[in-house]
């Protein structure tokens, strides 16, 4: 199908260019932004959609480059809470119980959640990835799915050879799919041995697929690897030749100016999980300005909603931007191309950005317009968008999904009776 | 006109109890919560209007306490900017343009936008105070509409004795209306001579009426009273008898804890403006746990939206949580009732809450439910708003205003035209 949108108020390229009075031309994954393209354009009246752009802003998809979607199932379960108790009162208990058709659900319902805000990829690490995998190419979404490995073993499988001989299984059955991809995400340096590091990257670079762990997200992590091991996260990481474009870490809140320039320097990308940091408490915040300052890839990550507790990364947008500039007392820190550019960074989790999504521009708090990409910073919020095109196919329409009502319901029952049993 | 809302899914009171499967009756500005209220009560058929309330939470309405509405006109027009920058280069270069008739559309806009977030009530401080009552009125909201005082005068009127008098009759002309209150807003003690403050505590004295000022939002203001006068802002304040049950003070950001004593002992009211302070890096954290210790009576307030730059409340809930959480490295504080009462908090700028508004649960995002309030409080946006009644009268549902779209399309055709002229 080609999909002609016509009369866009506003349209934002992936270099953060402002095009007012617009058409865009889509044709599977090609983009065309300009004028009077239906007059200029030979193109196929047969198969043509036409959507009315008045009012709206067209913008590339946006991404969330650190997430657990399954764990959309523990929205709202625990909250205010200490991390150690969280973690072991409400968190891990109930993981426990999660069946393979738990997380279907649950990826399913976080699949949906994301579509709605308008995030067209994005990666993900949990346990029962197949099932993931599979309700992102339902959805439509674009993914990078991560197998978790974990030395003591995950719900899917209690020991380390098992998880290494999946998550290689998984990434050579699905390695060629276009729309998601497989890869592999040992948990942390304080749930995974150097070995296993190790045998994970040999993994990641056999098939030539991303590496996504978590890193330096609590100082007590830092703290007792430097009790232990004598040496911080990052040039742990780097001594074992872990770090490099293919590698994705989430978090990075406790980390030094030197550890900040390693992550540049090795074109390591990083998901910033400002939201995330701030719920939980992790203290400190990860350096955005030294990062940047020295050329880091970083993107935004939502992280798992039982500590957000959503997946909207245009409210993520505002939020980087004001925890940066009170943090630093500097309001021109983390500003509006700053951080949009971090909120539709796809690239960093594999994926070109070719997707486009709309934003409504007919609620009084989108008025008036002096500045189209402040007002979509810092005065949208994720259910402003409106339309939403992933690979040239239409997934939501004026606000609404492409699904049948019957399908969105039995997710929502199905996720109801799955979650009696929680606790 | 009576309205009785069936099967609520959830209904949260002002106590912040929850109820499940209940409905509510509203007539006028009575609220009785239950089950089985069509056959329990004696309800008048006649002029009875039934509203579903399956999957939908009904809430007080949200309130809004330091704000000035018509500087939505400068939404967007500058951000990422040194605050003295920002204000001489962008915000007072424009409000100087501004005529009667803007600051009334541009009113009107920000009740739109209040009303569509759920906001019911709200407390203003901007010039032309007679055109913010007279929008506040059309749309139907309940507003405190202060007129404020400069010492240097305002576009309104160039000196004190004409802002004074003008506040005096102002405040006379409109005592006796019921929806709004007309009150008085020395500006600043930076701005305000102690005379002004003693005039205008005399005046609202009088009148029985709400004194509204800014104190303590930057480290500069309080160096300077400190290098100048040898005092403190609040204890300056204090001195002066403003500070009693009708005064209330935004932002109070950079206050010691026996500032916060004071604040809490002599009853004054006091609106956090956390995202306002964070996007303009004032530095510093409003010491929101000291001053609940000394129970001191907060709610949250937005800010003119050129700063912040939306007015929706319950982002706010929000952010104000993950800044205190974040600030004290304690995930405990600001907790979920902890924001939800500030929110809802109308009793501080001389409002009863006997506003509903109903919260659409229906976006995967608002699911599954295991704690309602977490829901509102960590994962819903104002868009979730789905019906609001104020003083027992329907002025929105199903998302959609009671007024003509011709009536909005005016509102934001003549934004659009006043704005035109802005630098």
């Amino acid at each position: 199908m080609t999909i002609l949108i016509t009369n866009l108020s506003y349209s934002i390229d992936n270099n953060l260019n402002v095009y007012k009075d617009v058409d865009i031309l889509i044709d599977n994954n090609n983009i065309k932004i300009g004028k009077f393209l239906m007059e200029k354009e030979n193109i196929n009246q047969k198969d043509l959609k036409i959507i009315d752009g008045k009012n709206k802003c067209a913008m590339p998809g946006l991404t969330n480059t650190h997430t657990h979607i399954p764990m959309t199932l523990l929205r709202g379960i625990s909250d205010d809470m200490i991390l150690q108790d969280w973690l072991k009162e409400k968190i891990w208990v109930n993981e426990a119980k999660l069946t393979k058709e738990a997380v279907y659900y649950g990826s399913l319902l976080g699949c949906l959640e994301m579509l709605r805000f308008g995030i067209t990829s994005f990666n993900d690490m949990y346990f029962f990835s197949e099932e993931i995998l599979k309700a992102t190419k339902e959805i439509g979404l674009k993914g990078t799915i991560c197998y978790p490995i974990i030395d003591f073993g995950t719900p899917e499988h209690d020991n380390l050879d098992k998880l290494l001989n999946g998550a290689e299984n998984f990434i050579k059955k699905y390695k060629d799919e276009k729309t998601v991809k497989p890869a592999i995400a040992p948990h942390a340096p304080y749930t995974c041995s150097e070995n296993t590091y190790i045998k994970c990257k040999e993994i990641a670079n056999k098939y030539n697929t991303i590496l996504h762990t978590h890193i330096s997200e609590t100082r007590y992590e830092v703290v007792e690897m430097e009790n232990n091991k004598n040496i911080r996260p990052v040039d742990y990481l780097n001594n074992l030749n872990i770090l490099d474009k293919n590698t994705i870490v989430a978090h990075c809140v406790w980390i030094t100016k030197d550890e900040a320039k390693t992550l540049a320097k090795t074109e390591t990308k990083i998901s910033h999980c400002s939201t995330s940091n701030m719920k939980l408490a992790s203290g400190g915040v990860m350096p955005l300005v030294e990062l940047l300052q020295h050329g880091a890839n970083i993107s935004l990550g939502t992280d798992g909603v039982a500590s957000n507790n959503n997946m909207d990364i245009l409210e993520q947008m505002k939020i980087t931007s004001l925890l940066h500039k009170a943090h630093r007392w500097d309001p021109t820190v983390a500003d509006i191309d700053t951080v949009l550019k971090m909120g539709i960074n796809s690239q960093s989790i594999g994926f070109e950005n070719n997707d486009i999504i709309l934003i409504d521009l007919g609620a009084p708090h989108m008025r008036p317009i002096h500045n189209i990409k402040s007002n979509i910073v810092y005065s949208a919020n994720g259910n402003d968008v409106d339309t939403v095109i992933v690979n040239g196919k239409i997934l939501m329409e004026n606000k609404k999904f492409i699904f049948e009502d019957a399908v969105i319901n039995n997710i929502y029952n199905k996720v109801n009776k799955i979650v009696e049993k929680f606790i």
